[in-house]
């Protein structure tokens, strides 16, 4: 294992510390662990928690700041943080306006999230949910039953995130968030694996002209491996699966090329030429595209796209002022 | 090889295609080749032209916006752009104001940059220039006569774009170019190479416990090969070579962690936790710090550590607001 880090066991610490410290204007960290809200507190609006297991960088801590998150909650390395971690990171961001709990459909975050939510209703909390399933590549997988929540979840941090900083109540930015749901998927594909540090050695392996097709953000498996294809077949093969979920035709959609870690912008670029050609070809107008590494899988390479439909509430609230460490508009 | 693209031939176009498309709102992209400029020209001011070869990305396309540059030129992967391309950007942004070249230092850019100027001149352009070298590592390298250009040059962008943007004449743009070029110093280090797509193979090779110690960002020699180590005490190995080249002590810095291509976040931030404490202990103090990838070296993994000093005058354009594809402020 060939890695920039110390000891194994401190990579997350480690981690959330640098982040915290290259962005104090942003962010500040809980005592109790891996949980890290915005330094400037804000009150009388809906607070918004997400987080997952560590890896996935900037996802979740990166988002946090001004129109998206108020707290984020990091556990291990792809390891679902505890249900104590979450019920701080809850506390430190409760108001009268209550707390929405954004999750990726994986078995063990959503457990642990609601366990979280039990313990803070208990104090008088008022807790909400969403789950996020935007990965059209498999129905049920190694850790969901149901489809798993991918990088579609920064859609439901930005927009969800606007509705709260606008001052709607609880149930509006709930419902905000489930539109966004609804109408986000998300398909990926990755060439090589990546490792975590306390494995030491990587999670899947690929032969070295084969690829993992429908690949999840733990590395775990897709609907297949088959041969590598020019990046442009990839695309299409992706975009297939896609479009034939949700009727997109006619429509307004914001693009997310995702890169898994370790796939360079470059390559990305290349992704995003075929995906906006063909979105033209089909009559599907793209109102917004963000291509960058926003949901990661430590240095895994590959990348995954994801179409969210718009109507002009989304729009309106994609457009609001986001201003965190890993996301600004 | 394997990678994300389709023919080797058509790489850089279908990246400068896929840039485009994904940020018409920020860019357009010229006829005459991989030229980019804004797509709302903004006259009556000092227009900002940088560029070098592809594979550095979002270096520098993505950095063509309000508050940086006015145009980018990308030539094939680690190969200069032709004087025609770069005469062919000048001329898309030159004004009464003058054009300000921004280049980092290899001699293949600075030769086909001063060529193009030359042209330019020839049609009663006024060009000014400014040669980015603040790599520490090495005194002369592969492509270089004195040391190279690497990710400070970001820094030249933020910095002479926002006096740019402010209106400021050509002679005090160029003069605030060159003082951040006279104080930011970079040193970088890395563990994987990345493989140039028309060599189609690494471009050079380490051991499995291996480190290249002050890399360039083409992958050139740096100046050493040892044993890689935990990553603290690869931090304070660059950092003493940065901090023994300007006095810092007492001052206040912009710090720049940037990655290679391949680099995951969580490392990136581990790294910054050990630069945050050191530069701490050293009492040199944080004004602002920025951690991504900012000028890369397509798949490279590896990181380089940059050290801006600032004054009252470099503090207030770095805060300035700029809108691009890359950099937000």
């Amino acid at each position: 294992m060939k890695k920039f880090m110390n000891e194994v066991s401190k990579v997350e610490d480690e981690m959330i510390l640098g982040l915290v410290k290259a962005y104090p204007q942003y962010l500040k960290k809980l005592d109790c662990g891996n949980v890290v809200i915005r330094s400037k507190r804000k009150e009388n609006k809906v607070a918004l928690i997400s987080g997952g297991g560590s890896g996935h960088e900037p996802a979740h801590a990166g988002y946090v700041g001004t129109g998206m998150l108020d707290a984020a909650v990091a556990g291990a390395v792809f390891t679902s943080p505890t249900p104590d971690q979450i019920y701080e990171g809850i506390k430190a961001i409760a108001n009268d306006a209550g707390v929405l709990m954004v999750i990726k459909n994986y078995t063990g975050d959503v457990m642990n999230f609601e366990m979280a939510a039990e313990m803070a209703e208990t104090d008088g909390i008022l807790v909400k949910q969403v789950v996020v399933n935007d990965d059209v590549a498999v129905k049920d997988s190694l850790y969901t039953v149901g489809r798993r929540g991918v990088a579609g979840t920064v859609f439901v941090h930005k927009i969800a995130g606007a509705a709260a900083e606008r001052g709607e109540d609880i149930h509006k930015v709930q419902a905000v968030a489930q539109k966004v749901i609804d109408n986000v998927r998300t398909m990926g594909a990755a060439i090589r694996p990546c490792t975590v540090p306390a494995a030491g050695k990587p999670g899947f392996e690929l032969a070295d002209d084969e690829m993992e097709v429908g690949i999840g953000i733990h590395g775990e498996p897709g609907t297949h491996r088959e041969k590598i294809k020019p990046a442009n077949e990839i695309v299409d093969l992706l975009l297939d699966k896609i479009l034939s979920d949700i009727d997109y035709t006619g429509g307004e959609v914001a693009v997310m090329i995702n890169g898994s870690g370790a796939t360079p912008l470059m390559e990305l670029f290349i992704i995003n030429n075929r995906v906006s050609d063909v979105l033209k070809e089909k009559g599907i107008s793209v109102y917004a595209t963000f291509v960058g590494e926003y949901m990661t899988s430590i240095e895994m390479e590959g990348f995954s796209i994801s179409l969210l439909k718009l109507d002009e509430e989304l729009k309106s609230l994609l457009d609001e002022r986001a201003d965190t460490p890993a996301f600004k508009a």
